[in-house]
């Protein structure tokens, strides 16, 4: 017998159809022995209609009231999923982030779990019940006060729960059979992973790849806690996110396990800038008082007849006019020349354990890349991942190129029984 | 400086334009130097639909989960109300139910106050804030599950808290202007009452009058806490339910304060009920454990040659089907003849203390209703109170007869400038 923590996000549980399906599935895993938690997230849009409501009354929601709004989304999910269940003649109780002993910062909207104490989980459990949990929110620890975890943070809390709990098993429930060797709207012979390690999903997640967060899988690595992706609608074997490829699946490990791609970047270039210490420390120390989080960046050599450099960096589209009106402010204090700004840029990345030991990598990209006729604005590495920005109309393009350059694409015989094949 | 509790319920916090008038208003109570509590509803009919899709998922929900659903209601009201006050430059926190130290009993649906520990109440209002609290929920003591208090339950937690603080008013804003002589919808002449006594009060809600649920009107009572009736469309001074009519008023005070009517009733008759001692019993209990509140009941005085009586009750329409299968179940045991199911009557009441030292108010409420042709069916009394049965059809036609008989109609000139008038 054993612990499965599952988690369906609001997709899954829009209607009470939908929660149906799901209580089906969440009695299937009861049935087959095992002891089961269950994290949901709100309903469909219920969380994008509680903001709309809050800013039909102000502008500038507090944060502490905002949260108190948002966690009824969770609040009405989960009590009815614990009703459909015990419709099906099972004991199901619900528990608020706080009932499960989710505490948190205080940071209302981007709390972080300081610790886990599901005492009242383990309770219904031993009571022989599925335990229902709210996904997204927890209880301030100073504060006492209700918290949500940002975006990400249903995953984040099932990660967290089942590391508490000791569970088996993470399966995070999805509207797609798991993760793909590229986008499969962009890239149509991308393949099913049948493994990614963290190290590989950390990197894809951090390029693009909505299907997991960060935050929450960097929870599961921290505890080796196996994560299984897969599709609340099929029965299909999904992508298991695990510490290390299995054993001899490392021979036939491909260079590259995914390909990710991003749009939602936004490029700033500081044109001019005295080469002078402590001015690249001076630019982005604001930046960073503002909370703003850049991605890649790239200071050219300075010419030296001027003894001026560029510095260019990336960051999200969304924090482009706030970062923007920083720098303006610093300008006559640092004495740069001025600020480009663009938001046509597009982020390429190529992630795989495999690459450590094959240094070609970085000439086969760059050549499928040219070979497309795309050409390469910015550059980024890590072990396992190469990121490059272009131009945001030639990203798809590129995309393809690279899937099909570094032998990801499906054959096309054995692309129709997808769940079996694997890698 | 005093500390003021104010309830609105559903219908004034309906939508953003409805929060944000309730939100001036209770700045408004701020800056005349109080301390303000709101106890606030769901939005409009927010409860209504929470139901609606429970009742999608299964016929028969959990009460515990019932609850959990249920509560979310006012987790939104709450914080947007927060909101909308914050907007206006004031400071406003919200609090659950738990939060605010409402400790019940824990029978879902109809749980009961045992306590209330508002201490983190008291922080907000000494730290300069105004408190929001959720209505209608509390939390059990025993399971320290979530639970709510039932029908009027958001008045029983604004006049509870009311009573834990010590506070000067319990102010209950509905839609209309206060407590009136009767319903104005079906006698227009009918008057609003300057104050109630809380034992007329009970009276009249205990007949059918919806302002004000018996559970509130009893706690106040208990506590002698003030209330004030009012209307949160205009600043009109409303009703002010107390404990005693003020000095002097006892003078002018009329016999009949207010008349109260009810269809929602159903009336039994069991025939041909054997006249022996403990069948009466038998048959009360019966109905009893089944948990339905029986209102009136008569006996006739059996007849001599059969050793047989007729017994007739009323209850509520919405456990007529219960308890006529209960009766039937009886039926071998007891040996009665048949049962007859009534759901055309109407009950009117006539409330007020001053009936005490007036002999004369039977005879005149009989004789109005005699003089409109309507007979009278079952008799029930208490020391303030008169009430009978008769058919539901010749209702409202007997409340004004009545209300004309006690010279109650607000004069046709004065009735202009009702707020001012009073009694």
């Amino acid at each position: 017998m054993g612990l499965i923590v599952q988690k369906y996000g609001g997709s899954s549980v829009a209607d009470a159809e939908g929660m149906k399906r799901v209580a089906n599935r969440i009695v299937a895993a009861k049935r087959d022995g095992n002891q089961v938690v269950v994290v949901v997230s709100a309903m469909g849009d219920t969380t994008d209609e509680l903001i709309d409501l809050a800013e039909q009354i102000t502008p500038i929601p507090q944060g502490r009231e905002l949260d108190m709004l948002l966690t009824a989304g969770e609040r009405i999910s989960m009590a009815l999923l614990a009703m459909a269940i015990n419709n099906l003649g099972h004991e199901a109780s619900s528990f608020t982030g706080s009932q499960a002993g989710v505490i948190t910062t205080s940071a209302h909207g981007r709390a972080r779990i300081i610790d886990v104490t599901p005492g009242r989980i383990k309770e219904a459990l031993d009571s022989g019940a599925i335990a229902i949990v709210a996904g997204f929110q927890g209880i301030s620890q100073d504060t006492k006060d209700v918290t949500t975890l940002g975006r990400g943070g249903s995953d984040t809390t099932a990660v967290a729960l089942a590391a508490a709990l000791d569970a088996d098993v993470c399966e995070i429930y999805t509207d797609v059979d798991g993760v793909f060797s590229a986008d499969p709207r962009v890239v149509p012979s991308a393949q099913k992973l049948k493994t990614v390690t963290y190290d590989e999903m950390l990197e894809l997640a951090a390029s693009g790849a909505k299907v997991l967060h960060l935050r929450c899988v960097e929870y599961a690595r921290r505890f080796n806690l196996p994560i299984h992706v897969r599709s609340s609608f099929s029965n299909n074997e999904g992508t298991w996110v695990v510490k290390d490829h299995p054993e001899g699946g490392a021979m036939e490990q491909a260079i590259i396990s995914g390909i990710a791609h991003d749009k939602s970047e936004a490029k700033i270039t500081i044109v001019g800038v005295p080469d002078r210490t402590g001015v690249a420390a001076r630019i982005f120390q604001a930046i960073a008082d503002a909370d703003i989080n850049i991605d890649m960046i790239v200071q050219n050599v300075s010419a030296a007849a001027t003894g001026l450099t560029d510095i260019s960096f990336t960051l999200p589209k969304a924090e482009g006019a706030e970062a923007t009106s920083i720098l303006k402010k610093l300008q006559g204090e640092v004495g740069f020349a001025s600020i480009q700004y663009d938001d046509q840029i597009g982020k390429l990345s190529l992630v795989g354990a495999g690459m450590r030991s094959h240094p070609g990598v970085t000439a086969t990209f760059f050549g499928a890349l040219s070979d497309a006729g795309i050409n390469i604005e910015m550059i980024s590495t890590s072990e396992i991942r190469i990121s490059i920005i272009c131009r945001a109309a030639d990203l798809e393009r590129g995309a393809k190129a690279a899937h099909t350059a570094f032998e990801l694409d499906a054959d096309q015989n054995e692309a129709v029984v997808y769940g079996g094949t694997g890698r």
